[in-house]
């Protein structure tokens, strides 16, 4: 067996649970180290092996980590964290602000191609294999239309906007695509689909005592961006139920292309995920393409790099000769 | 705009007839010529500046073609037909019998590097596309199974079996994937499927005047590796219903894996296609590939390849700058 590749993780949220649960499923790979802004002792993981450290010790690590995993969010944490751990580890990242995208990659791409080092940015599920499905779909049926639906799924942004409104005590929202909408795009009829045609975000919440409920609501349903455009359901329950039945995390969606091809033939494309755990599942994309950013790397492909510069014959562990011969 | 990339196809049967068309929907591809092993003047094409040539004139266009697609069948074209190619031109081909693929790879590997240029094998929907998937999958929820169903689809190879039995004087037959089974890989269960659980055939069968039917039924589902180990139904059809109902070539299928993460989480993902024409997709694929085929060349990238090896970025006509502002 080859050597096994050495990872670190920065920052311990939801991603970086995941990402701790998922090296665990990888033999070909090994948790070196967590850096973290908080008190390092009040991070306690199980494999008394992994260090937990503050991420200012990070730089004592160069040569001890061939892969740094970034779990930070998109906001705040990576558009700062990212170039700065380019210049010193190759990185893998879940960048997810879409209109940022190119200027996030370049800043990225100077930082790497400095140090030398292999910058994944932007892996995971969207973006990431619903981009990589959205491309290949595209470039197979060049005739034909791209429809992306997420859901049903907790949608964090969405939530983050419910909790602030005023008397608004917790609450979660939930991102749903329309059933009758997927079936038309499944059909191949390439149908216009309005905003408000594709998905509607049923809200749960929990009213601070002596608000007006409908207030609320009305709050809610309005507001721009966010839920104008959209069918929106407000739901009021009690912290006890919100808590019982909305602490999960699943998420998922379809990538669906119709396409025509020769005379008139309608070609259907489908790409889905169904999660019961968004954060988990992102980071075991992140997982998997730590693993092409540390290969990559090995054969001097250096620099910023998406999902789509990068071979599937990277991301498994398996040989090139073992993947021909058992799932080719 | 770049220059065109220029194609040749070798073969003209459905397959062929389908990259005609697929290249059609390619502003960046130019057809050059048609290779046939028949009289190039039995065959006619729409656009006139594509000529039809005998298959051993192809030589004479090694200037003149960028990347030959090679559309001939696996049994005995592809065989002798790709390391033959490959000692002349980028090559792109749909080689599809799965347990050869390692030899295959091997011989046209050697022929294509001798002349420095650049073979993708084994291209189009499975192997092709639902081998990606396979692979990906496994990738990011090792903790996990893979499951591939095919059809509704008509099956070539299984026609040709009921065709041969005696007293059948035509017929089709479709591969039918058992919604139960799907159902239950699709909630994540990953449960064990025997063959016979996975797919039912169908059979519609024009009889010979004369023969005994209940005959011809018990020859073809007792027919070893084609029927015995499958749920088969037998129809007996008229000459005219065949012509009407069956003469179209539909397929599809599914890739499904379920895995679990963390905590007992579990995870779905599915790849699917509803195709009307299985050889006008396959050479969309084909077509698709013979792009990425060429950049690879162009790139010094010389050997035989397969789907693995090919980053997304150079199936689509897009540059890397548009596909992370647009499809990212």
């Amino acid at each position: 067996m080859n050597k096994q590749i050495k990872i670190g993780i920065v920052g311990y949220g939801n991603l970086g649970k995941g990402t701790v649960a998922a090296i665990e499923q990888c033999p070909d790979m090994k948790l070196v180290a967590i850096f973290t802004r908080r008190e390092p002792e009040s991070i306690q993981v199980q494999d008394s092996a992994v260090k937990v450290l503050h991420i200012s010790q990070a730089e004592e690590y160069i040569s001890e980590i061939d892969v740094m995993i970034l779990c930070g969010g998109s906001a705040t944490d990576l558009p700062e964290q990212t170039p700065y751990f380019a210049r010193l580890f190759n990185t893998v990242d879940s960048y997810d602000t879409h209109a940022k995208i190119p200027e996030y990659f370049q800043v990225v791409d100077n930082a790497a191609k400095q140090s030398g080092k292999t910058s994944i940015i932007s892996v995971g599920w969207d973006p990431g294999l619903f981009s990589i499905n959205r491309l290949m779909a595209e470039a197979i049926l060049p005739n034909g239309e791209n429809y992306t639906f997420w859901g049903k799924g907790l949608s964090q942004g969405h939530s983050d906007a419910v909790r602030r409104v005023e008397g608004v005590k917790a609450g979660v929202q939930y991102t749903v695509p329309m059933e009758e909408a997927i079936k038309r795009v499944r059909s191949g009829e390439n149908p216009a689909l309005a905003t408000s045609e594709k998905h509607q975000r049923i809200c749960y919440v929990v009213a601070e005592e002596g608000y007006d409920k409908e207030k609320i609501k009305q709050a809610i349903v309005t507001m721009p961006n966010y839920f104008a455009d959209y069918h929106t359901e407000v739901h009021f329950i009690s912290e006890e139920e919100l808590r019982a039945n909305h602490s999960k995390l699943p998420h998922g969606g379809f990538v669906i292309r119709g396409g025509k091809t020769g005379e008139d033939h309608s070609q259907v494309i489908e790409f889905s995920l169904k999660l019961d755990s968004n954060p988990e599942f992102t980071a075991s994309v992140l997982v998997a393409y730590a693993r092409a950013a540390y290969r990559m790397n090995q054969e001097g492909q250096a620099g910023a790099k998406t999902v789509f510069e990068v071979p599937p014959v990277y991301v498994s562990p398996k040989s090139a000769e073992e993947l021909r011969k058992e799932l080719l």
